[in-house]
């Protein structure tokens, strides 16, 4: 039976908090129940992360690498700009599935490109918390 | 209990046969008999179309505002010049799904943009087949 | 007496049904009927269609070539890319008015820019039904 | 009954001597005589400028946000710069209606963008005199 | 003994009579009769096409994977958008040959990038009628 | 004691009157008494004024070389393509501090860039009527 | 009586040190000793921080919803590309001020855009320390 | 024997003390005096204006079109953005020569483009004052 | 009885050894002997040059003003930046045909442009050695 | 004898084990223990590091300032969006040595552009392990 | 008594014949005997060559450093990609005027930039033979 | 024991009298005793050209091929926009070193970009006469 790392980009510490006519009023914590109900079922163990620091999620990453199957990443903010976190999933080499909660195609034009997406085996935008249970399966299904 | 069209776009037709490599081997008809099976399970009736017409995509868009509650759409090459689906979709205002087969942002550089999705509620990109179950179950969600 | 064509792109069946606080709530039925009136009254006769199909905006305007003295023709979301419509309308040698029931310049930037204004005679964007009614007396005056 | 501000942007005082294969030889007095016939049928009252600084049309701007009812503006040359005509006419609250002589989708590339057009109501591009006849009559139906 | 498609993109049926300063005075039905002439003497025979719809000359390019040996397509307007061809030809995997009855680096610049070739196997522009006429020879050569 | 030049650049007479939910209800006659007021604590004497032509701000900023200690500016539309207003105040070698009542970053793309800010010591942009009182002691500091 | 968080981006701490020719002489204990007088006479606390760590200013900006009422943050270099600072910024809801020491726009090409402008209530550039206090004071006014 | 329009535009009044060490020393009194003696030479008479306006120069050259022969212009900073200037000096139909002081390609690159050169006979960049003198004399060539 | 020039651009001397997968194992030797052979079916003499200098080349298409009746000619690598063969052969005013061995579309994107096409009568490109009989026939044909 | 700072970004301790195709099979390890070897025949100290957190890098060359006489780094994602590390290495005025073990001009476009590079003395890509030792050399060179 | 070198760049051997509507039919001997006789009258001597290769053009510019004053070029198609030129005109140091026959700005676009402009004192453009003239005269006058 | 190719490009020859400011006082035949001296050290043989024509340096390549084992060179301007030294290179499948003696990203933006780069297996930039002894060490590592 395997682990899957689950990573939260910068900010979404604030769910629910934050801005929630985009992102609506569920917190990180439920979505993460929500993981762990939905791992549970699979029969996966979960690592669960959020971190600000692009660096700690390159960490995280490295990590996965000894301890885990998969990566499910939601990067936030770094889609756009972090080549540092797309360089680590394509070094770690695991299947990796990324999430958004918001459809970022239909907001300002800097969201609409993830630098990230290249190094990733499939992406899932726009269904707000169902996009991270929906990876998680999609990651599942993969492995 | 509600009906759901199902549309493939231009070229899906040849799936299975059409650059494997890419694609894999599964052909439409294994994707819509899987869909087919997801969606009694669900409980819902599909409408499933391919076609390589522009106008007759916008022409079942249209229909679909009449007899149907939501929509699940891989626009093909066409998600990337079709500002007509866009506005179909938007003028009917039903729910949306858009999936792709392969992750469009790992191939060429034209096809990293897709004028459809502003006008969607999610996007599913990367996951072979499992990118329409996926996003029939995301769709039946939003309902 | 001669015969003008009157061609509606995409999407335009919707009219009245689709994003009224765009368009108003004004149907197409009710601007061909404003039209038939208008063409009465100058004495010149309509050949009215409605198409999503790129192809069949083609075919018409091939015809118009044989039987009519000018088109007034709104493209909709074929304006931003269809060349096609382009040559079209260069080829077949007749006077050419485009009309907009909205602003395109005051809506997303992708509207902003018509591929088919150059080969046209004159536009008129933003007035609602009234663009038709201004584009049919435009174009009377050009014969 | 109500007052129009009618506004000829930069060099169109040389209609008629100005390189007639492109603006016809009709003369802005012309032009004139004929949106003062038209007004009298319609029962407004016209106010005519014509000028080559940007600075005059915003002072007449500000002025007609006082006196009259709306504006029927052809920013020529300024059209492609003059943010400051954006400006005022966004700021005056009153109906507006740009017109062009010449279609200018089909000349110059640096004609082809106007940055007044996100400030008015309407366009009319292409039709010569009657392009202002249009206008007129357009923004007495918006009144 | 094999058979040929050859395809004629949008507006081509206007030939002869459309812009002859630009693309001559030889109809289409000149061409065909030409290439037919040309097929008898090279042993094969050619499946001859036209049509102002995308989505007719992809259904086309689907049939020719089961029907024919090689492909020669005019694409017209449709080669400066159309990722349906692109993507239609590069799926049934036959050798294509692109042609171009006029120069089309020489003209707007819109038209001096084809999304197409980039699908086929050699391009050849601005030869008038020739252009099809070496097309075939070329075709026949890479068979 | 020092004399300092004040510039309103054009339409922000109608301050106040003007797109209430962007600049607020405060009037340019409300700010010039803040400044005054303010000028009068600083000691220092101003010579403001409002003008919607470029020419008789490069006019004042001249005459500002011969009689002022420093220029105050808010060249408001005129900031995103006035290059005049620029080799004016680079040209007069006075201290300059530019500001804006709205924070011209958060609006559309085209405020987003000033080519006038180059030419100034400093820039302060979005607190309103505050903007140029900072902006008034900013330069009383620089002198 | 409230708080307001203080924040300096990377490299700062090298203030006086740091290409004088640009940024002054000035140290970044002198600027905060200077911060913190003037914080004393408007009678507010302040919580300063330099972090040459994105990450870290993210989570200060989180503390800062809890503990303070609003912040004035220098995010040098980070302005040009953290869109996590942005989002962060926009998440907590706060007033926020943006200052620069020097005058950005008057520098290398790429110091000329800011990503974190969009997210704040207004910018001061160009003024040095006084930059700063000035930032100090109008977020008091905001407050 | 014919009479010449000199035209100097924005901030030329302020030559000699602006920015010597890209302009030099020379005042405007002292290039009007060398071209006032070149003129006597020549046996042709100057109209020499120099204006901060825009629309001054449009006015100008309108005049010098009903008294003048030709044009010599230093549009300075309108050079870069007035397409009034560039339609004003179309429209007359007099030869036209456009001079520089500086070498414009040499400095800030905004300044390398000038909106106004195509609608010139030729261009005379970099000389310092005999930029002028040289053009009067090719000026009077072409007349 | 005419002579035709055949130009082989810089590098195609090592053809056959060079990048075989992309350009094929035939050598210039091979080619050329096939061009001759042609030629002398057709009755024309061909002068053949290869040359890895841009100068020698225009040296070359100069003399073929005075000697030949047109000119066959592959600019390799020279077609994406040498305006200097553009001007030589719009400058001598014979019908020219450009070709290419390998598909340039279908390559690195700086390939996809020629400025040298601009200025020739046709291009064929992508059909290896028999591009250039392809274009010595149509050369042929134009004359 | 002097002591010299060695900076590894992000993703480099996976050196050995990652796409081993672009960056062999040398570890990280190995390349310390050779420039270890190569530091003790130049007489020198190295202070080696390796971080996945820009802001941990820009803390390394603050303290480089102190401690060190110069700085050999390898940016690795960092190098195409840190204006962060562009500014320290700026700021602490030491000699600088950019490293690259591939030739980053060789790889995706979005690699081909440092923005550390205009900050550093000279920059060395594409050598492998050997791109640090010749770096090392370079850096005592310019001691 | 001093030496100047003139250089004739691609295609200038053709002057005359080559398309006389914009270059006129003056020969490139006439030219450089107006030249010659200039010069005599300055007295001052003339080493004039042209060449259609880059490379002497370079040479010839390095040979000038020893022998001559200043360089007359007309850098033709070279003008427009030509860093080499650009370079070697940097390098030695001497002044340089820059002609052109024609006003490259009222052209194709691709001639309206000139790399080489950068590089020398002064440019002339648009006076046909008299550009050389006058670059002689202005030439002379620097020196 | 091998032979080395050392290559020169354009206006190199003036090295140490050409702009000392940027690239030093050493000489081109000083860089060359050293490269001789290392070449010994080596035991490698060089074959030292310098040439200002793109064409000579690419005749030198392919000789390199017979004859040498690799090539060293420094492009200089030709880096910037000679696609064909990029295809000799890559045409002659040798170990190739790109050096340049200044920093080319420090510098004006059109240097910034190699179009050599991509064909070469490393590049070395901004240490002077260092560079090429780097490089030429690097290359006999190579081999």
């Amino acid at each position: 039976m395997g682990k899957i790392m689950v990573l939260h980009g910068p900010n979404l510490d604030l769910l629910g908090k934050r801005e929630p006519e985009i992102y609506g009023r569920t917190t990180l914590e439920e979505i993460n129940a929500s993981l762990e109900r939905l791992a549970a079922d699979l029969g996966v163990i979960l690592s669960i992360h959020q971190s600000n620091h692009e660096g700690d999620l390159i960490d995280l990453i490295h990590e996965a690498a000894q301890q885990c199957k998969g990566i499910l990443i939601n990067p936030a903010a770094l889609s756009h700009y972090s080549i540092g976190l797309h360089d680590a999933l394509k070094a770690v080499g695991l299947p990796v599935v990324e999430v958004h909660l918001s459809n970022i195609f239909a907001r300002e034009s800097f969201r609409s490109k993830s630098v990230v997406s290249p190094a990733v085996n499939g992406m899932i935008s726009g269904f707000g918390k169902e996009s991270y249970l929906m990876g998680l399966r999609a990651l599942y299904a993969l492995l």
